[in-house]
């Protein structure tokens, strides 16, 4: 017998309330995909161990819950199987699987639960939900924006305010490497530094730039023209110079233009010593911030080779992913109280069962959440108890006294009104009733 | 890297089509339950080991994935998590975690995943839905109707028709076994053999029960009462003479008389031989079989210790699953095309980009799926192709004669008619082919 019965360690059981609020936040998410004509995929929990082995690097591939193997082999003590990390090597897996039979291209989102052994801590799950949104098979910038649009409309949606789209390109930080003469060798780790910049500060920046190699001069001129309060102009001017980072810069700007007219003022930031850690990205990268929350609620980017470097064909591809976890706490409080039920129907006796069953049931039939007394109580008031319990604005009572009067007592549960509903104007009552419920 | 790509052995890859079947018959599941006033109940894919193991019997238990230590423990080989392989165990543990603070009763619906090593084969696979409804803490017979009234709706929502409730109670079976002069010995393996009467013949069913030890006489004396045409009416007879098989009986007409007004007349039958093959029911048990379908679409019963004997507290319990499987497979056909779009925007030229890219997002606006033309070809043929792939209804085409009119042309893709739309008319427009498309 198990000595505690807690969800196991980094994964939580979801109630009615807390489940409700997820789902409807889902429903949101994948409305505005569809909107766009992004199609849901679904791949299994688990994916073979060599489809997940060696992707994720060195850390990574620790973290990766491992099956077991079954039957005469689970003594080997190997495993065959592994729960999905992410959603985009299955992505890849699928677009190696169907290839051609998938549509050019292929836009798709997917939604759904990932598992990772990481250390639980606050807001880290080991089971936590992922929300990706892909096309793959189009080099177009038009592709890139659409996935921008798409998130921004999903973020609009679940009513999260004061965000921005951070944006810049591959190309920008290259050119800016090469247009501040920063050897080739220390580009990576050039980027790496500068990518703190909204953590650290400048001079710390500067000392480690230092530290990789870079003459202190360079290094200061660098951190300068990236802190300054035209940072933007000074970054333009400088990447004149090079020829990729002209290109980058057109990346952006075009990319700027086809998203003003879709969201509000001052919502996409051009954002040059913004990096990303994946070293995979070919193209534009954003992430999205918003104000008092630390880390980003959204990112993603232009990866043109990282599918074929997943077991998957070598097709251009841009998308994003959403940081689900952390928008679910951003989410706006719910209004009123969870309630499970509209209509509470008391059982005055046995004798009345049925036909308070029946109400329940005609109940529903208007659109109503309803429900019977299941309990072994003879006593109105404590089922009444039940009724506030259950969060019912409405009880129905069916006894000895409503029989002989062949009528049934709506009782308000709110003021404590109660009135007598001839049977034959019941069905009308309970449709008024769904009215006022917003049910129907 | 891995020499195949097709999902692991027994699951599967949901593309748009069927993902959103699935996801509409799964809508359909929540609404009915919820009316009802059952809660959804979410919990994680995996469990800790030692709650799984031992509650499947031994051939269960060898069926249950489990997840291998992480760490300096992978080396172990040893498991210390498992994939959940029903819905039934978790609830008892979180029964166990949650006790007093669970609503009483507890009513609870769960629609998830979950994953056994069986051998896969024809609609069978190794991860597949289940769906279960079940109330805990009520020892009350309206609980046992509610559910079966609540499955009733499900399948009556799905639009499957030609079924029908197979209604027994253990009870009944006790006291058969009493009426009929069973040994108590004999008695759980005569079940069992009766249990076959729908799929073996009379004559093998006889031979079997005398293989157990049933005097020929006895054995064909049952057999034949359960077979015959006034089957119902001769069990009943035989029942009266014991008094658990009477009471039995009651509970079954008292359930019957229940339902009876809120189904079909003929839904519901007495199905005296209907055994059910787990041992654990402790009162009422029904099953839902549909006519031409091998096997059930639904079952279940009262099971008033299980949920002690899984971990959790003694309470009373009733509940029933669904076949979600079966039921999809059921499902009446979509009557029309699978359609990713209701918009498809071509893109003329680069110029005229951003104007198509804002038509997409206003037809979005609207309510209308849409979106741009992301590929390589400037070719209108090429593009009105990939509409019609999308199964468009409309495209929006705006290039240079369009700019110079002050006009959107919008294509219906059905007729290939084409109306120049004025750009101030536009938002007008898009909101009757909203109306059209059902869209909103």
């Amino acid at each position: 017998m198990p000595t505690q019965f807690d969800p196991p360690s980094g994964t939580r059981d979801f109630f009615a309330r807390e489940f409700e609020t997820r789902e409807r936040a889902f429903d949101i998410i994948r409305s505005v995909f569809s909107r766009y004509g992004f199609e849901p995929l679904a791949t299994p929990a688990f994916e073979r161990l060599d489809v997940l082995m060696g992707k994720y690097g060195e850390d990574g591939d620790k973290l990766i819950f491992k099956i077991l193997r079954r039957g005469e082999h689970e003594g080997t003590g190997e495993a065959d199987l592994a729960l999905r990390y992410d959603l985009t090597v299955p992505l890849a897996r699928v677009a190696a699987a169907y290839g051609s039979q998938l549509p050019v291209p292929y836009k798709r989102y997917a939604l759904g639960p990932v598992w990772r052994a990481d250390r639980p801590g606050k807001g880290r799950y080991r089971e936590f939900t992922q929300c990706d949104v892909d096309t793959l098979g189009s080099a177009s910038g038009l592709a890139d924006a659409e996935v921008i649009c798409a998130v921004h409309d999903v973020l609009a949606g679940l009513g999260i305010g004061g965000f921005r789209f951070l944006l810049n390109s591959r190309h920008v930080l290259a050119g800016l490497l090469e247009a501040f003469g920063v050897p080739a060798a220390l580009g990576a780790g050039v980027l790496i530094t500068l990518d703190k910049l909204d953590k650290i500060t400048p001079a710390q920046v500067s000392a480690e730039l230092t530290g990789r190699g870079l003459p202190e001069a360079r290094a200061a001129e660098l951190v300068a023209a990236m802190t300054a309060d035209d940072a933007a102009e000074r970054i333009r001017d400088a990447l004149k110079s090079s020829e990729e980072g002209s290109a980058g810069l057109d990346e952006v700007d075009t990319l700027r233009s086809l998203l003003a007219g879709q969201m509000p003022d001052g919502r996409v930031v051009f954002s040059p010593a913004m990096v990303r850690g994946l070293s995979y990205y070919t193209g534009p990268i954003w992430e999205v911030s918003a104000e008092g929350v630390p880390g980003s609620l959204a990112g993603g980017g232009r990866y043109d080779h990282l599918i074929e470097q997943l077991g998957g064909p070598d097709v251009p591809a841009t998308g994003g992913s959403l940081g689900v976890e952390r928008l679910l706490l951003l989410l706006p409080p719910e209004a009123d109280e969870h309630s499970r039920l509209d209509v509470a129907v008391t059982i005055m006796d046995q004798r009345h069962a049925a036909r308070s069953f029946a109400l329940a049931a005609a109940a529903r039939s208007a659109g109503l959440r309803a429900s019977v007394y299941l309990g072994a109580s003879g006593k109105l008031g404590r089922q009444l108890k039940w009724a506030s319990d259950q969060g019912a604005r409405w009880s129905l009572i069916y006894g000895g006294a409503e029989e002989e009067a062949g009528t049934v007592t709506v009782r308000d549960m709110t003021t404590g009104e109660q009135t007598a509903v001839p049977a034959s104007e019941l069905a009308g009552y309970l449709a008024r009733l769904a009215g006022e419920a917003g049910a129907g």
